[in-house]
């Protein structure tokens, strides 16, 4: 096999069915994906099953950090996204954009860790595709990863549910993938102390829901962090929502970080937390849910939604350990490039 | 609305927000994809359906050309192959990756003929995603999309299922979606005669399994062509093609052409035909059903599935009309790179 990727990998000739021999099947091939025709043929869904069906490209730099890489990135992303309307994720693509001269024993790693991923979130990679462009047209990978999964009749989840004195949590500390990333591009001192938390969250998830039905929807708080998602979220229900600050988890080296740097670990990037409004009465045990849950054991309850402000419109009020209050707001453009 | 991408398009924060509304929603939002959700919640699929799934990424060089653009060939590609393992493909994500500075007004381009493609394939939009990348690390836009279709109880297709005797059909004209972006990028003199065959083709795919339901697969000759597409079947089915010459449907100007620039038109790649392999006494059935299926007027009976060649192993063979038989290899690399 050559050690690195060249424009014929992706000719539709024997070069490319080699690389897919070689590197992908051996990887992650299940019969679905060997048997070798332009769309996989799945099983039915479970009667009266709705389907789920969501996509993700990911184009982090670097592609190797402590706690993952881009392939691990790319399982739990999708996994996630699919999760957060409460189906079982069951089925992923791959779709891959590599740049000619890429070495193949960092494809291979990638394709390892993307193995790893799905058996552990309980999927399986069924179809793919692979492209190459010519150097200096991308950045060595891109990774699309579409994924399908299918919503039991009596799940009905959706960011437009929150309802005023609903309970909102997060499923463990924020920040944490967002500072190591750029640690890592920058090579900034604190870098041994923070590491990624892209973590599949489907279990997690299907915990909640069994022990607090009333569940009103989940969103991971990836781009634009806790900050984007809960603005999300009060758009979409037409509330306000309201945070203590002292309630939210954030490790120390990540809260150093971000003061160091001028940034709010409310606006950083996750891979593998959680943000779950719930009915009020059903807090303690989404809570306890989640934490029980290998991603889970930081979860904490962070606020609660509140009605409509009038002056304001939907708005997100974080409160200090003073009963200070101020607004967060979504990011208005780019923080941190190439985050995921 | 910003004349040119920017980074803070892939914010996940405001910016992001107003590209999504005001680009990608206002070409193609149906009510699941403005849910805003982060994925699309579907209805059951038909009783006992099976699932089909595929994925595919669009690198095609330029983005726009005679006969259609990277957006139509992104819908088309994915339709085509969800649709050749006899699915009715219903439901497309799409996912950009997006390179800083790159022109809004050819972004609303690309996203009307999505929609239009998407309109023509009775396919729907319902989930998508989108990345920037800095200046220099991407090539103006590369596209993702995935495709899931349902599948008939009755319907069982592969390209492990060609039989000895079983006829080989295609369903029209071969090379014009290679040559002519090989026109466009090297301004060729014969590029005036050539325009791509970019299409949808499970309009005519649900025709002919109508009317020649002992079809055993289907396969759309991309990258690689038509070469590539038989290998793989003759591969698939331990068994060898032969394909008589003189049958093949090629245009005049497309033949010159790779007559001027040393190609053979069976290794150059479609994005608008389908190859079909049916029991012989359902050919002609099948070959009506094409030719009076929008896209496929010059469809024809190209030759015949054969017994396993002992020496050779799974082969394809091509007669001329003066009963001389070459072999038709898979090319080995790169012909035409980012043809798709």
């Amino acid at each position: 096999m050559d050690e690195k990727v060249l424009l014929g990998h992706g000719s539709g000739g024997t070069m490319m069915k080699r690389l897919i021999d070689e590197v992908f099947f051996d990887a992650y091939a299940g019969d679905e994906l060997r048997r070798g025709d332009d769309a996989a043929v799945l099983p039915p869904l479970s009667a009266d099953a709705r389907l789920a069906f969501s996509t993700d490209s990911f184009v982090v730099s670097p592609h190797f950090f402590p706690g993952g890489d881009i392939g691990r990135l790319a399982v739990c992303g999708t996994v996630n996204d699919v999760a957060t309307c409460g189906a079982k994720p069951l089925y992923l693509s791959c779709g891959f954009v590599l740049e000619e001269g890429y070495p193949m024993d960092d494809l291979r790693r990638i394709c390892r860790s993307m193995a790893e991923a799905a058996q552990e979130a309980g999927v399986k990679l069924v179809t793919g595709d692979t492209k190459v462009v010519n150097r200096g047209h991308g950045d060595g990978v891109y990774i699309n990863t579409s994924g399908v999964g299918e919503i039991a009749p009596e799940v009905n989840l959706s960011g437009a549910f929150c309802k005023p004195s609903d309970a909102v949590l997060v499923s463990g500390t924020l920040g944490d993938h967002g500072i190591t990333i750029m640690s890592c591009r920058e090579s900034l001192s604190f870098s041994a102390d923070v590491r990624s938390d892209a973590a599949p969250l489907n279990h997690l998830i299907a915990d909640v829901l069994a022990a607090a039905p009333d569940v009103r929807c989940f969103r991971d708080p990836t781009r634009g962090g806790l900050a984007s998602t809960l603005n999300e979220l009060a758009g979409q229900s037409g509330v306000s929502i309201e945070i203590e600050e002292e309630e939210i988890p954030v490790r120390d080296a990540v809260r150093g970080a971000c003061d160091m740097l001028g940034y709010d670990p409310l606006q950083v990037a996750n891979e593998g937390k959680m943000v779950c409004v719930v009915a009020a009465d059903q807090a303690n045990a989404a809570l306890e849910a989640m934490r029980s849950s290998a991603y889970g054991k930081d979860a904490a309850i962070i606020g609660a939604v509140a009605e409509f402000d009038e002056r304001r419109g939907p708005a997100v009020f974080v409160r200090n350990a003073f009963g200070g209050r101020r607004i967060l707001d979504m990011l208005v453009g780019e923080q941190l490039p190439r985050i995921c």
